[in-house]
Parts: structure tokens; sequence; C-alpha cells
């Protein structure tokens, strides 16, 4: 019961890692929209498996293949189903874990909530999810673009490499490297860093900055259903986040409200303020201004090193990564934050038609 | 369309600053469960206006009324509506703001998306609001301690004044003081700091910490409503919050998976990890140890000095704050925090009955 | 769990006969709209019990008082909270039916399913609870008059006197008569009998015909959430509903394809239909021409007759109606279904913004 | 944003009729159901065109494949999704309704509301959307024979001819006939007419009656999502129906409190009713009788004669069925009101487990 996200752009993403196949439907995405199947593939390339030296090379190609919705390159406005086949079923990497419990996986806590589970590659919890939602945020992004809203993420840290703040970045270069830095030095050694972090066996963390231009003042609902809060729950529903902060985040905690505060001026008719400390959101509505936000990755918990654990029945035993896993997974991760927040904008567009 | 909160334990707020009363309706609530008025209000009372020198000097007694769904003392399980009348109506007060645009306030934001609002006190988007999330929490704090939880928050926070880490904390000592930081020292030095800040005419942000002990394995749901993106969102909901991490959050990107992931060891009979950077939650799922995250709260909006600004008629001004306000929100907020994580667990409390 | 009704018109209703109050919190009102609050009581007025020798004779003013969502007459787009007090608490008058189930009422499945109840008046059962349906009605007809919707029920049944077909029928004069039956000579045979009936210390039942023209074409959800599917479901949310029928309903079973078709011309540019089995509505979406159903309510199960019964040990006894009931629920329920259908057709209109 | 259903045991439908395939996303199963795919496969089968002569002789096999929620035959509480692969995609039958609206058919209603749409076949309001439903149904029906919960609907009416009362048949036999009626007799007269209704070239309406047995006391949830509210919406969601009715119905409003009430006893320790008028049902929660309800189709609106209509462009046309069209739809509908019904008591079983 937790599977269905969005209110009125909303999706319903199945599947697990080494069923027959993962998809989603999407319940509500307007008429008439044209769909561009190439685009969404390039998204879903974005997110596979086997992209550079830097990810794991296990090879999904990832190719989707849409069941309903879409009529002469439109969409109809009825559900629009996409569904990805798993190409690469290798059950047999997996017995090892059939009865044992992952350190800091979902193992123990599926086995304990629902008595059973898939867990041939994690199942449900597996990342390969998100492959969905990256379907269906391609989607959202061709609404958003008719609307003029921009969506780009980039990695902004690595372990503790950071990269400049955003407003100092060119973020058309995030895709001229593979760890996805638009900084090209910052990149360098943060591919130096992942390197040998995978030869060293282990995994390491990561931070994931998003900044969304052209958002129509007026997005977002009050209360509950903050523009930043949905935002954030969208993010920490990725696999590994431990946290999330917009606009001046948890640094701005430090500063006085005299610091804090940006003040509004009017450009030639339009309202804007002088600084962004609010990240685009005041009382958890879009005010014109970038949206900007972090959202932190813990290192990958699959690590090529024995560990101990328990098994199902309670007896102390270790366990070690087999296969291919990523050793950062934040360079995969920028087009899963881009869809999430696309999805969650998409969700708010429409939602707003109804308060007019 | 953004005032329900909630899958099973739905929650619906209502209710302006200066209108004439503010409430809740709780959908939800389980049948059988005895309804401790004075325990509600004790909790009203914490966050009231009024209670210190560094707080507001407003008074507002926040006395609430049930009006319906408990019977005999106990809940019957049909809708419990409570309304706390709004005593101090002194619109005088606003009369500067009706039509300008404080900074870093909701005010521009609601004027476009709504094009009428409610100026006075900033009306809905006021934090005179989450009284009424406060009455809600507690009775789901009294359905959670039938099962054992127990949540608690702090102030751990006040400018880049930091208590140490919880875990070497006497939490039971968080009342103690009226910053709310169980620490004694850090807690004087925190006192002092928001006095000087007031004295100012100024503002300082904060960080609330909490920690759920008890929780019983297995509450939160995979993929999209990760018990801790569900609490992500509550906390990010709440009026001047801009980040929200569980466990070893941002800090925890540094870490290799080596140091970062939490082994399995068998405890008597019981699976628990060694170490918690997970936060007690994995795949969304809680695994029976403590819950703890860190909430961001921005400093205060409304300031004592002339700032720069707009009205609605696009024209530039300057606006300063009047009346008596917060100069720093973290120690009122403390309660708010636990309430809307006791909101979230009751949900999974009854989601969680769904699996069985 | 069932106390919130409608997707983005969304209202939450509370309250027991004879708890302190009743009322309910629309959230998803549009901002902008003239509330008047002299139509509202009106509406009020029309389902009050005491109007008329036909009725309960219990005096109830039903006065509402608005908390929260009106600023200077207009809605805010913030949630609209209305209050009805409870005045007529006479608890005296239900102490035997504290541990007694009252035949074909809800006693006995409320005690088995909660095992607590408020049994004052039939608590969250009593059609008491309508008051606020009504009250949230008016505002969304207030809405759908923005529209140029109008929405009339009338009487066309009781017992076996039925009126006849509702375009033979001047609707206008629905309210000219105490029954509600816009045909004078049906309705003085209707009071007739319902005053024989109430003499006879027993009950009937009737129907209430619902007529709603200058629906847009184009409102209704396909599939689940046809147009006819949540009138349908509105009307048997109400107290003593048994059956709906839109259209040709359950006599259109008995007639050909080529009896029941409405076929389709152009009337000066306008696309309409030469008949109207259909009852303007063809899957699931409304098609401009007048939207009609039917909806049948059992006699009121309080009669002033000693029944068999079972109280709450299992023991039998008998029981009698006591105080002062409705001999027919019908007159009274006319605006009730006219409100519910109100709070359908503004839902639905919301919901069409969102595929332009 | 209408193809999702129910609120905890929650289906999301896909697919047009002429597309790639439909199917069906179930999230909220609970874990540990034995899924019996040979069950699946006899309702999808029940449903199926081409069964008999009194069925359009259309073959379509309706080969299910589960493609997720499933693991080593058992339910793992993840999401189910089914798809169903579209065989018989011959768009050229459709031309002749590219642009012209068939009267009685939803053409003109999703041009007006979409602007786009798929008519080959219907598209999305194809009846072949109700494979999924009913493959949805047949794991909701899994789910409560656990629960010894047992749904039979069969057909009650075809055009004037009606079978006896419920109670009086055995239902064991519905399955005898090919149209699906327990009564022998009232079954040949049936078929006699739906045949010669076929020779005419046109079509007929009929009723399905459909009896539960074994409801749990206590299921369903009082106001708005009462019982037989959400089985009416639920009925009132299937293709080509016009009217809903449980227990005494429409005829019940002829009654008088005194006949119609159903008076308590003491059954042996278990708290039973005399009569059965409340069909099942009281408050909206079920009391442990037998739930019984009637559906009434409308006569299926493609029929083999000339008929007038309009086109996109306003000018007035002629349109005539073509291909294989069924002349009389009850039959094959009885299948689908059992899946409908199955999901309604799914949906209410679990809602229940969160009042306990």
């Amino acid at each position: 019961m937790s599977n269905v996200y969005g209110t009125l752009f909303k999706i319903s993403t199945f599947g697990e890692s080494h069923g027959p196949a993962i998809g989603v439907v999407i319940d509500g995405c307007p008429p008439g929209l044209a769909i561009d199947e190439a685009f969404i593939q390039s998204e879903l390339d974005r997110r596979k498996p086997g992209q550079s030296k830097i990810t794991t090379q296990r090879k999904e190609d990832d190719v989707f293949k849409i069941l309903s919705g879409v009529f002469e390159g439109q969409s109809t406005g009825t559900p629009i189903a996409l569904v990805i086949e798993n190409q690469d079923q290798r059950s047999k990497d997996y017995s090892h874990i059939a009865e044992t419990f992952r350190p800091s996986h979902a193992d123990y806590t599926y086995e304990a909530k629902y008595g059973v589970r898939d867990y041939r590659g994690g199942g449900r919890s597996s990342a390969r999810e998100t492959a969905a939602r990256v379907a269906a945020g391609a989607i959202a992004k061709l609404l958003l673009k008719k609307h003029n809203v921009e969506i780009n993420a980039f990695v902004s840290q690595v372990g503790d490499l950071a990269a400049p703040h955003y407003t100092t970045l060119d973020l058309s270069k995030t895709e001229d490297n593979i760890v996805r830095c638009p900084d090209p030095s910052t990149a360098e050694r943060m591919i130096a860093l992942i390197d040998q972090v995978r030869l060293d066996r282990d995994t390491i963390g990561g931070v994931v900055t998003c900044v969304i231009k052209n958002t129509p003042v007026g997005l977002g609902e009050p209360v509950f259903d903050k523009l930043h809060a949905e935002l954030g729950k969208a993010m920490l529903g990725i696999n590994a986040v431990k946290g999330f902060e917009y606009g001046s985040g948890f640094e701005g905690v430090k500063l006085r409200g005299s610091q804090h505060n940006d003040e509004f001026y009017n450009d030639e008719g339009r309202i804007r303020t002088k600084t962004n400390f609010s990240g685009g959101v005041q009382g958890g509505i879009s005010n014109g201004e970038d949206i900007y936000f972090n959202v932190a990755f813990k290192p990958v918990a699959t690590i090529m090193q024995d560990q101990s654990t328990v098994d199902k029945h309670g007896n102390e035993t270790t366990v070690s990564g087999k296969g291919r896993h990523d050793p950062c997974v934040v360079p995969r991760a920028v087009p899963i934050v881009e869809a999430m927040a696309a999805l969650v904008l998409a969700d708010f567009l429409l939602r707003d038609k109804t308060t007019k």
C-alpha cells in the first residue's frame, strides 16, 4: 500500500529485481502531450548500469515498452503503462542471501514485516525499481517542458570532496563526465576517489544537488503538502537517501534573520527576491526563484568484504557482496533525483489548476 | 487540498491565526482509547506562546474543547474534533501588512496563488496552526503509549551552539530548562545567545533532534512511503523547517560502506545491530533500533528591523516586525516535532495491521 | 476512516447526535467564492426537524457558525470549518437503548465493529450528521451556481403513490408543499398517507428524484469514478437509502437497444441527443443533457410499536420507539440529496480542470 | 485520475481495447496468500468473448501473465502486476467510427473531455478493460476464501423475464447453462429471448443479482464509505450499469417500518435477524446475514442497425454496428459483478483490521 505516488499525476510502480519485469502505470497525465519515446529511453540510459568504470559492470539495457495510454504519439488522458523486461535474471548469484540478512540492506526488515520475500537481488527493495520512476519522470519532464520548467541535478559531493555552490557552475556540463559533476576539476578528483574505493572493495556516499528553474509562482500547497515537503518525501523515498535540505538548509540555522531574509524588489514588473536563502519556496509555495536542494546518499551497503550478520534462524554468520555493484551510487542517482523532482512538480502543476 | 494528513490515522486541520478558532478532525483513531484530556492540554502548554523570556510574550492559553468522537472518556472510532478558540484577535497590529509582503514570509506566495488571503497574523500560514497538530499528536501519542513507543525531541543546536550526540544525553532532562536542551551547559549558552539575539531585535535558527524508542519491527512501507520519507515530509511541513536527516544523515556521505554498515548480531534471541547509522530504519521499515533524526529550522522571518520589500501593487517600500514574536523558534518547536512524529508512527502502526 | 468524502472538493464531517456539536471541514474550495451565509442557513432550514406536521416535532434550529476559511465574505482557499452546536441534548430519552439493539438500526453493527458507541440518539449513525453535509453542500452549490449548474430534487414517490415523470413537472413548485412533491394532487395524497402512517405509529418509505441541469460536457471520470458511480455512492451513503438508478434505470433493462439508444443530432451547433435514456451521462462522463436519478429510501426504522430484539448480552427483549421521529424521511431528504449531488459535481468540476 | 480503485486493497487498471495489452496492478494484497493461477484463468474464461451462441463470436483467449509480486506461488506483499496481451487487434473494423459518435457510447463524451481518443474498439471505454478487474477480483476472491466468504452472482432478469427470489434458488447451478441463471426454466426462456434479439440485429438489457455469504460482522465503514455505498459505486462503475439496489431495494419503499424492520433474535449465541430486508448491511456495516443486491444493465449500445448520429465536425450522418458484439451483456457480466464485489469486500476486510 505504498507503491502509489502522487495526487493527480499519480504513478504506481511494480516489479522485483529478478522477476519477469518492472514497470509503472501513470494515471492522470493530461491528454494531448507528445510522448517522445527517444527521450524516455535516453533518461533510462542515464540510470542504467554498466555506463562507465565507476558504476556497476552489470549489463542491462532497460528497454521500455508502452502498453497503453498513447495513441498516434500523444497521451490520451488514460493510464500510461510502461514495462521494462528484466533481462539479466541470473538468480544463482543470490543463493547466499536467501536466508542471510545483509547488513544495512532491507532483508531483515522485509522478512520481519512480510514473513516472505523475493530475496533475489533484493527483490522489491532493489534500486532496479527506480528505473520505473525514471521512465515515469521522463513523461513528467515532457509535461514540464511545455511549461518551460527545467530540472537539472548533478553530483555535488563524493565523500568529503565537494563542488562549489551551484550558482557558480555551468550546469550544462553535468553530462560531460562520468561522475556527473559540472565542475571539471572536482569531477576528476571524485572519479579518482571512487576508483580507489572500488579497488578497496568498499563503497562511499555522496550528495546530489538539484536545481529547478522557471517554476511558475504559486505551485505547492500550504500546510502538509508544502512544495519542499513533497520534494523531501520524494527524495527520501529513493534508495540509500539519508537527508534532504533546500535553500539555506542545515547551514541556514546558523544565520540570523537579518542575514537570512530574502528582501523583495520589483524587477521590471516582476516581484523577485534579492537573495534566495528560501530556495524558491515560501510558505510551501514556489515564488518563481530557483528551487534548489541537496540529497544525501549513504555509501552503498553491498561491499566486497566479509561482514558479521545473522541468518533468518538467528544464527550468527558472515556475508560478503558478490557480483557487480556500484562503489558509489550518486552518478546514477542524478536522473532518479530529477525524475522524482519532475513527478512532484507535475503533480503540483495539476493541483494548482484546481485553485483557479 | 493539502490540509489533510495521514492515510489511516488521518487528520484535517483548519483555522487562521485571527479567525474565530483553529482546530483539527482526527479520522481513524481506533476505538477504546482512553483520551487523557489533561495530557492533551499539557502538550498544548509546551507549545503555547508566553512560556518564558526567550519565547514571544504574546499570551494565548490554547484551551481546547472536544466536540466529538469521545464518549465516557474513550474514543469511539468516530472522528474526534478538537477546537481551540482564538482569544487574542487584535487585528489592529496587522494593518501594516495588509498590502505589504513581509520578506521570507508566505504573504507574496499566498497572494499569487489564491488572489485573496487573510493577512491578519499570517492567517493560515501562521505557526498558530501547529497547535491543532499538537492536539492531534497528543492523541497519537496516547495510542503509541499503549504500544510502549516513546518519542522525545529536544533542542540540539541554536545558531552554531550544538549539543553532544543524543546517545550521551539524559533525555528526561529536556524539560528542565526553557530552551529544552537536555545538556545543562549547552542549554545555558543557548539561552544567553537567544537573549542577545532578542536584544539585537533579530532572530536565529536551530536544530531539533528527535529520538523514538521501542518502535516495533516492521513499521513503514517500502518504496514511496518509507518510514523516514513520511517523517521527512511531516517535519518539512512544519513552518520554518529547511532540512531533515536521519541516522548518519549528511555526515554519513563521507563514510565508507565498511564503516557505515550496521552489522547484525543475536542479542539473546532478538536480532539487533551493533551500530545504528541506519537510524532505526532499513529499506524504509523500522528495525527496532532507536529512530533518530534532525530537523533544521531557519531564523524566524519576523525581525524588529526595517527591511526592503514591495507591496501588492509592486511599489517598493519597507516593513518592520511589530508586536511580540519569537527570537528563536526551536524551544516551542520541540512539541510540534514530537506531535508530527507521533502522527506518522500512529499511521504506520495502523497500516502495518493490514499486512498481517 | 470513512468520514472524508471527495477527491479535490474534500469534506470531513464529525459529530454525534448528542455530543457538543456536529460540523464539517471543507478542504479544496477554490478561493474567491462569495460565501452567502443566508443561503447556507436556508438550506439547513429545509433539512431541520420540526418543519411541518409530517416531520418529527423535535425542535432544533441548526444554526451554523463558520470557524475558518472565509475572510471578508470570500473563501480564501483554506479549509472552511462549519460547526452546528447541538441544542437538544436530552439524553434521558435514550436510556432504553443503551444496551438494546433497535431493529434495522446501526446499534448492533456499531457495537460489533467498535466495541464501544455513543448510543444517545444513535450517536454517529444519527441522520443528524447529514446537517453537516447540507452545510457543505450549500457551499458546493454556490460554486456550481457560478457555472450555471442547477440541482433540483423532489419527492417522486411515497409508499406506492408516485408522481409523473419529471419532464412533465414544474420543479419550481417543489417547495410549495410540505412533502416537497411538485405535483399538487400527488402531494396532497402523499401528505394524507404520511399522516395516516403517523397515526398508525408506523413509518413508510419513498423515492427522491434529482434533476441536474446545465452540467458542462465532460464532467466525470471514466472507469471507476464515473459521474453516475460517484453520484450512486454519494446517495447510498445517505442514511436509509436502499437503491440508486439513473436515466432509464431498472426499467431500462426491459428495452431493446434500438429503443434505448439516444441518437445524436446537431442542435444549431451544439451536439445533443434526441432522447435521454442515458440520463445525461455516457461512459461515465456528462454529455450536457439533464442528469436525473432516483434514490430509494426505506421506511424509518424507529416505529412507535413494540418489536422483538436482543440486548448486548444476547438476552431477547422488546423495544419501542420513544420521543419524536419522522414517519417518512423523504421530505427532509430532498435537501440532503441535493447537497450530496452538489458535492459530487463540485468535485468533478475541479477534477476536470486537471485534464485541460 | 480515475483508474485506481480501493483504499487498502488498491487496484490500478490500464489498457485500451486495441493497444498492445491491458492489465492491472494490485497494491496492498497481504503477503503469504497462495496465488492459484488456474483459478484466475478460470475466472477470466467466464468473462471472455466467444463462450456461447448468445455472446459475441469474437475470439480472445485472455491469457494473463504475472509480472511481479508473487514468489514461489505466494504473494509477497509487493504489487502484483498482471498483463493480458491483446491478440485480436484488427483495427480495420473501426475506421467507420474514427470520426463518428456512436449513439449511447462514450465516443462523444471522451472526445469532448480529452480532445483526443483511441477510437479503435472504444479504446479505454471498451468493456475489454473489465478483464483486468476480473483478474484482480480473482485474487481478492482468494483472499476472501481464506475468510470463508462466498460470492455468487447470477442472471436474474433478461428483458422482462425474471427469475424467482434468490432464496428459492440453488446458486450452485448458475454455471450449468450459458445464460448463467440458476433457474432452469427461466434460463431456457432467457436464452431463447436473447437468440431472437440477436436475429433481430438488436440488443436487450438485464439484471445481475449477487449474493455474498459468510461475511464477518463488522465490515464496512459508516458515513460515506458504507459497505453498500462502495458496492454501489463498484457496480455502477461497470460498463452499461444503470442501477443498483440492495436488500429490499426500490420495492422496499412501499413497505411500512413494521413490515420492513428486521427483528433480532439469539440463534444459539449468535445474534441474527428473523428477516433480511436490510440485505446484510445495517448502518453501512455488515451484520452477518446474506448480503444481496441487484445490478441493472442497459441493452448493449452497439446494434446492427442504422442509427442517426453526428460526426466530430457536427455533420449529421448514420452509423451501424459492425463486427461481432454481444446481444445481451449480462451472461458475461456475472464474473465482473463478482470480481468487483470481491474487491470491495477485500478492501473492507483490510480496513476493518485498523479498528481493532
